[in-house]
């Protein structure tokens, strides 16, 4: 008999997502680990026991001053893993909602030197601990709807200092914020406005003293570049993403979103680690990726967001057996803060089933950025994080459009709303 | 000085939406009737006084026993009016999203005999009870985010003994949820199965024999009829509307949603209070929904929950003179709850300003439903329905993918949340 901290029972429903350890949308989806009449239990912030509740009540009990927590047959699931985030930044861009329910798109915006731009330029003037005030509510907001990983990029300093100071915050606003954030260096965001004309030499800036610098100093665990018309070439994405890998860094690419330049392609010819995006990859890069093992990390809110046509091909890289991973992308543009939500947006647009949503915003994503080890699933010796919803069944969290977690637990603790 | 129960100080921003008498989105969503630094004070559930804080500040004092709130220089607007649900029926239909993914349509799914018609029989055979026990959660989770009146439709009976029973229940419903509830009489959502080749004796019926009794027995505020090829015709749909304006009832009409059939048009030609869904009308009828003075409400979810590609005529409408009200349109096809959601959906979807999406889903929902003189607006003499975000404008909370309230007042009382 263990004893234990905490011991949650009465749960209607546990999705474990332990379905294998290739995830795999489409193929795994399905089972999502089900547990019916399950408890779970934690030591030390991490899960001691879990499974059906008379099999858990048999092997552990609760140590003095330990809890016991009726789910009162609810539904519990993983943490959520957010897989894809712009949220380190300051200012806002309320501003160009008018602009973009005119018809102005984001690439317009950004041409006139809005979007983007703008906020690079109030990150780069904004002092570390107004970042920090500014950056940590978003996500408290994020852990209040049930994430409790998530990968912050860099990418709105556009300067090797700059970049770096971005990147030396995201400890902080983990500690602050209480969630585990997974640091991606974006240097190649966008080209920064003082090297318009001579974008190769901010590349060379890129490949030849930033990544070095991340690298050696342990500041990021991913590279991305964003690949598209008017940002990075696929050849200059190329060259980015083999200095990571020479690094020894993850690598991942924004690919296809707007415009279709072989983003997608290059992703699977280099076999990142993933590509995200990819509203304009067509059927014959589809397949390249999933022959590449490379993880797609849908944003189903972003074209929402942007006012775009096009919708996240949720059904279609399922179908093609690629590994669908879920993100808010969480930005200016998009101002979207809630896992739940976005699963939603999985299934009514890009035609996820409610369990293939759920397994992208889980195990997926905790692969997508190589945190798989640690979260995604629930499991003895897994770190506790997990979330409770009031629901028949873990397939309704995405089937509701909005669904609000009774409670998140992260490291075996509660999350105490900060309201 | 009035003694007051309830003084609310700190509000950095109060939208009254005191925008003028007559509710046109466009012309008065601009301003919102909003007061910086404002504060309010509440007598006995009804506001006493509202306006910049010094002000209210001199003109009251708290009673023993009264409450003041800081709201934290956060936003306060009215209660949500949520102008369009089908929010009583009994079982649901996660089932069916799974051949939603794979293409089929709303309306195909109800020529299979499922959608509209599973609800219908599995609400027939619910207990009164049970319709009340599963339909008073959804509620709560509507006034949970920011909801405190809706238009709830009868619909899923089909019977004249089964619509009268749903009519009945709703007063109840509004007691042990703790909304202002709005009855309409929706018998004719479709030809009951059992009249599928003599829907004219159906029409008679509801014409003759319900519309008699919920007038006389004030049982429904409206009478709505779902006007669409396979459910009524334009002119079973002029028979039904103008049995309700003879027996004094208001008139609504689902029109043109899935194919335009000309129900726009026969809501101008009656002058209908509003006409609702509206997504195939073209632009000839949107001018003479205009002309009539028929308010549209319109659903921006719905297509989005119906993987449909067409989108709410938010901005078309506006642009045309028509005023636009909110709803939900929660449902089994539709199951959204949150009034934020909504108003997110009509900007990004259909195309509102958030000042609009803000007035169409407050000030407009109120006249839509019949309730502008006690919901909708923020004034002293109106029940003290209000809720407070911590934004920086009453802009941000369409703007931000899912908004949250900190807290929601009924009647000046704190609602409570049911976890």
């Amino acid at each position: 008999m263990t004893g234990v901290d905490l011991l949650v029972i009465g749960i209607g429903e546990l999705a474990t997502l332990r379905t294998g350890p290739i995830p795999r949308v489409g193929s795994a989806a399905s089972e999502l680990g089900r547990v019916q009449n399950a408890a779970l239990a934690v030591r030390n912030g991490v899960f001691a026991s879990v499974g059906p509740e008379r099999l858990v009540r048999r092997s552990v009990h609760l140590r003095k001053g330990g809890t016991e927590v009726d789910a009162g047959g609810g539904v519990v699931v993983p943490g959520f893993v957010d897989a894809h985030t712009h949220v380190l930044y300051a200012g806002d861009r309320a501003n160009e909602l008018e602009e973009k329910i005119r018809g102005a798109t984001y690439l317009e915006i950004a041409a006139a030197g809005g979007g983007l731009y703008r906020t690079v330029r109030l990150t780069r003037r904004a002092t570390k601990p107004q970042l920090l005030r500014e950056t940590v509510p978003r996500l408290r907001r994020m852990l209040e709807a049930g994430t409790t990983t998530a990968e912050v990029k860099s990418g709105y300093a556009l300067t090797h200092a700059g970049e770096i100071r971005l990147l030396e915050s995201i400890p902080l606003l983990a500690e602050r914020a209480g969630l585990d954030l997974v640091p991606t260096y974006l240097g190649a965001h966008a080209v920064p406005p003082e090297r318009a004309t001579t974008p190769d030499r901010y590349v060379d800036e890129v490949v030849e003293r930033t990544i070095p610098e991340v690298a050696r100093r342990g500041l990021a665990q991913f590279v991305d570049v964003f690949c598209e018309p008017g940002f990075f070439t696929p050849s200059q994405s190329e060259r980015i993403l083999r200095a990571a890998m020479a690094a020894h860094l993850g690598t991942k690419i924004h690919a296809d979103e707007f415009v279709y330049s072989g983003g997608a392609a290059l992703a699977a010819h280099l076999a990142t680690h993933s590509a995200e995006h990819l509203l304009t990859a067509p059927a014959d890069d589809r397949a390249k990726l999933a022959r590449a093992g490379v993880t797609a990390v849908l944003l189903p809110v972003t074209p929402f967001a942007s006012m775009s046509p096009l919708q996240s091909p949720g059904r279609e890289m399922v179908d093609a057996g690629v590994p669908v991973a879920l993100g808010s992308d969480v930005s200016p543009n998009s101002p979207v803060e809630s896992m739940p939500i976005v699963m939603a947006h999985a299934v009514y647009s890009a035609r996820l089933t409610p369990a293939e949503a759920l397994t992208a915003a889980t195990v997926n994503a905790a692969h997508a950025v190589g945190a798989a080890d640690r979260a995604g699933t629930i499991a003895a010796g897994r770190s506790a994080d997990f979330v409770l919803f009031d629901l028949p069944s873990a397939d309704r969290i995405a089937h509701r459009i909005g669904s609000l977690p009774v409670a998140i637990y992260r490291r075996g603790n509660r999350v105490s709303p900060t309201k």
